[in-house]
């Protein structure tokens, strides 16, 4: 429970220390960008000196570079941007979505070298089929991305409940898949030595969001994302809500409406059945199979002002703010970021499920929450996968550049 | 973001360094009581040397003191046992619960000085009659408390929606209250210049039950505890979940039946409409007004097996699981401790709401998830409210202390 805040330790010369330093350095630029070393001074509270040292490490190590800034006019030789080298460090970020699986290559500092989404249709894949999928589409990416060898980590979201410890998918009702040891097996198809890290992907899309997204700075957030079922992830305090085991994050089935009809989870009157994309199908007289360009129909009816189609989604934005309402009370958060189907649907939604907040929440909560859509669309999952790879890099940066190089070309 | 495992940051010398060290060891012996130099060790991966220096600054500030371990028939010197200090550091908690006020004097470990509860009835009390009444307890208390001086910081324990930051009660329906800065109006009605910590007294008996109750060395946990209201706190990776502005944890206030009742909240259907003191009593037939003195009545009837007071507390039972289900979809808890109302009914509804819990939570999630009664009872908020004055002292223990101290004094 001991909070260090970084800035008071970053003074003090040791191994240790170093370490921390690097790790700090490395997390502003790979979060920001290109910085100045004054700018690095006023974001860690390094000395200048302590500042040019680690530079001159991370330089050594591949993973940033010096560039002279552009002169602004201001007399004096301006301070030198320190810039990601972004095939320093490359990770590998797999998708299996609902309707089609990804695969990217990210460099430090979020430059996405290679990206490939192939649409599937909905329905039951055999986990070997779609390991297969993904190691064909990750060995075509990383083919054609330059710098392959400084493979730092392996990320990988689904659409399903994932146990964070060893990457076995617990139950992903949309594949039909129970207790897949997913992160095993895409190490074997991938030839990797590397970890494989296996989250769901509505925590790791809330984690794109925050990083690179709608909510960058926001440290309190919550973000629903829907398609077929109705994910969520959730940051508290700037860190990710993960629970006991990883299922954390779960919104899509929370209890809400006790006379409500029987979600695909086995359970009664979760959300997902009054959100979800069926409810809104089938209120809008779409077929409720008809997935996303069914969805489009919908919008095209609401903008062309059909009475069906804006009263299913007045529906879906009332049942939206119910649930909000009670994660609003829960988490106090500062910004609900709606994704997926519902960041599609947000002009339509925003003022009923704003007024639901307000009846339902407690007022000192939801004066509060701003409800924002998402801005990364469709990748965020995949984006947030390529974050959760870069995580042991950026806690121990020359240590793990190294020896996952070495176990990246030892394949 | 950055995480530093504190065990890795204890080896060096500095002067930051050397508050580190006392801030994580004044924590384990506030926590675990007393512990001997080679257990610090085991815990804080401190070298021996430097334990013992940190020890002896302790010692000097009048923190804890080194006793001789009684003799386990081990040959060699045994290791001393370097115990708290209780009186070297003192707090005073206040509480203002449904239908008592409470004060208590905590030392340093955990040792509850003087405790006094004073019942009053339901009702609407002034703000000010509360701060007085508060205030000539509190007097009393410190009165009879023999370290008095040494006063570190002062904690409140109240039922309603706290601002963290400064203390104000932005809403307690049992009482009537809007917007009160209870923490400045108490400062000076105490006559301190100490900061005055106001918190939900949810929020602070989740805080006590997992430092000194139900749930020590529980990261993951979710307390709930019922009287008029239903009130929660949430644990989350050790850390409590405060939210944005202090607002998280308002479990109570989920919406969960959409066919339900209206709120004392104004709101429709909320979690505590079904699960409440009141709702209990109406269908066991008891008088709704009649307080805890209704409730043990409810719990005779049950115990004799009348089945109005049976059926009673299963409605509330499965109405608590719906709820909890939820709150294990969104949390992923470890445990779930039910306080107040919830856990004395606790031996008639556990059976029901883990039923609810099984049949509406994902099962992943469910299967990991314990139900407990509180330990700490009634005066879990006291405590916890005690627990959460003693933060600053232990972040920073002697600088603290020392202006602490003086700031009493001069009072």
């Amino acid at each position: 429970m001991m909070n260090v805040p970084h800035e008071r330790l970053l003074g003090h010369r040791s191994e240790f220390v170093r370490h921390a330093n690097l790790s700090a350095i490395v997390r502003e630029i790979h979060f920001n960008g290109g910085l100045s070393r004054s700018d690095l001074v006023a974001r860690t509270g390094l000395t200048r000196s302590g500042i040019r040292a680690v530079i001159s490490d991370l330089v050594g190590a591949g993973l940033v570079r010096e560039e002279r800034a552009p002169s602004q006019g201001v007399p004096g030789r301006p301070s030198p941007l320190v810039q990601p080298q972004p095939g320093g460090a490359v990770v590998l970020a797999l998708e299996v979505a609902v309707d089609s699986l990804a695969v990217a290559t990210v460099g430090l500092g979020g430059q996405v070298f290679d990206l490939v989404r192939v649409d599937r249709p909905r329905g039951r894949f055999s986990v070997e089929e779609t390991v297969t999928d993904l190691a064909d589409l990750a060995r075509l990416v990383r083919a054609r991305t330059p710098a392959r060898d400084a493979l730092v980590g392996v990320g990988v979201a689904i659409v399903g409940v994932v146990r964070r410890s060893d990457g076995v998918v617990r139950m992903a009702p949309n594949l039909g898949w129970h207790d897949v040891p997913l992160g095993a097996q895409l190490a074997e198809a991938l030839g990797v030595t590397l970890p494989v890290a296996v989250a769901n992907e509505a925590d790791l899309g809330a984690l794109a969001e925050h990083r690179r997204g709608s909510a960058v700075g926001v440290d309190h957030l919550v973000f629903i994302s829907g398609e077929v079922g109705v994910g969520g992830g959730v940051i508290v305090d700037g860190r990710p809500l993960v629970g006991l085991a990883g299922y954390g994050g779960e919104v899509g089935h929370m209890p809400i409406n006790p006379a409500g009809v029987v979600c695909r989870c086995g359970s009664v009157g979760c959300w997902e059945t009054e959100v979800g994309e069926r409810t809104l199908l089938m209120r809008a007289g779409q077929p409720t199979g008809g997935g996303r360009a069914a969805v489009d129909a919908v919008l095209r009816d609401a903008a062309a002002g059909v009475p069906e189609a804006l009263g299913a989604l007045d529906n879906v934005g009332r049942w939206l703010g119910v649930g909000l309402a009670g994660l609003v009370n829960i988490l106090n958060p500062q910004v609900i970021v709606l994704g997926g189907l519902f960041g599609r649907i947000h002009p339509f939604v925003a003022a009923s499920l704003r007024t639901e907040i307000d009846r339902l929440g407690l007022r000192a909560s939801s004066e509060l929450v701003e409800v924002r859509p998402a801005t990364l669309g469709i990748d965020a999952p995949l984006l947030g996968a390529a974050e959760f790879a870069f995580e042991p890099l950026l806690s121990n940066p020359l240590a793990w550049a190294s020896s996952a190089q070495a176990a990246a070309s030892g394949a």
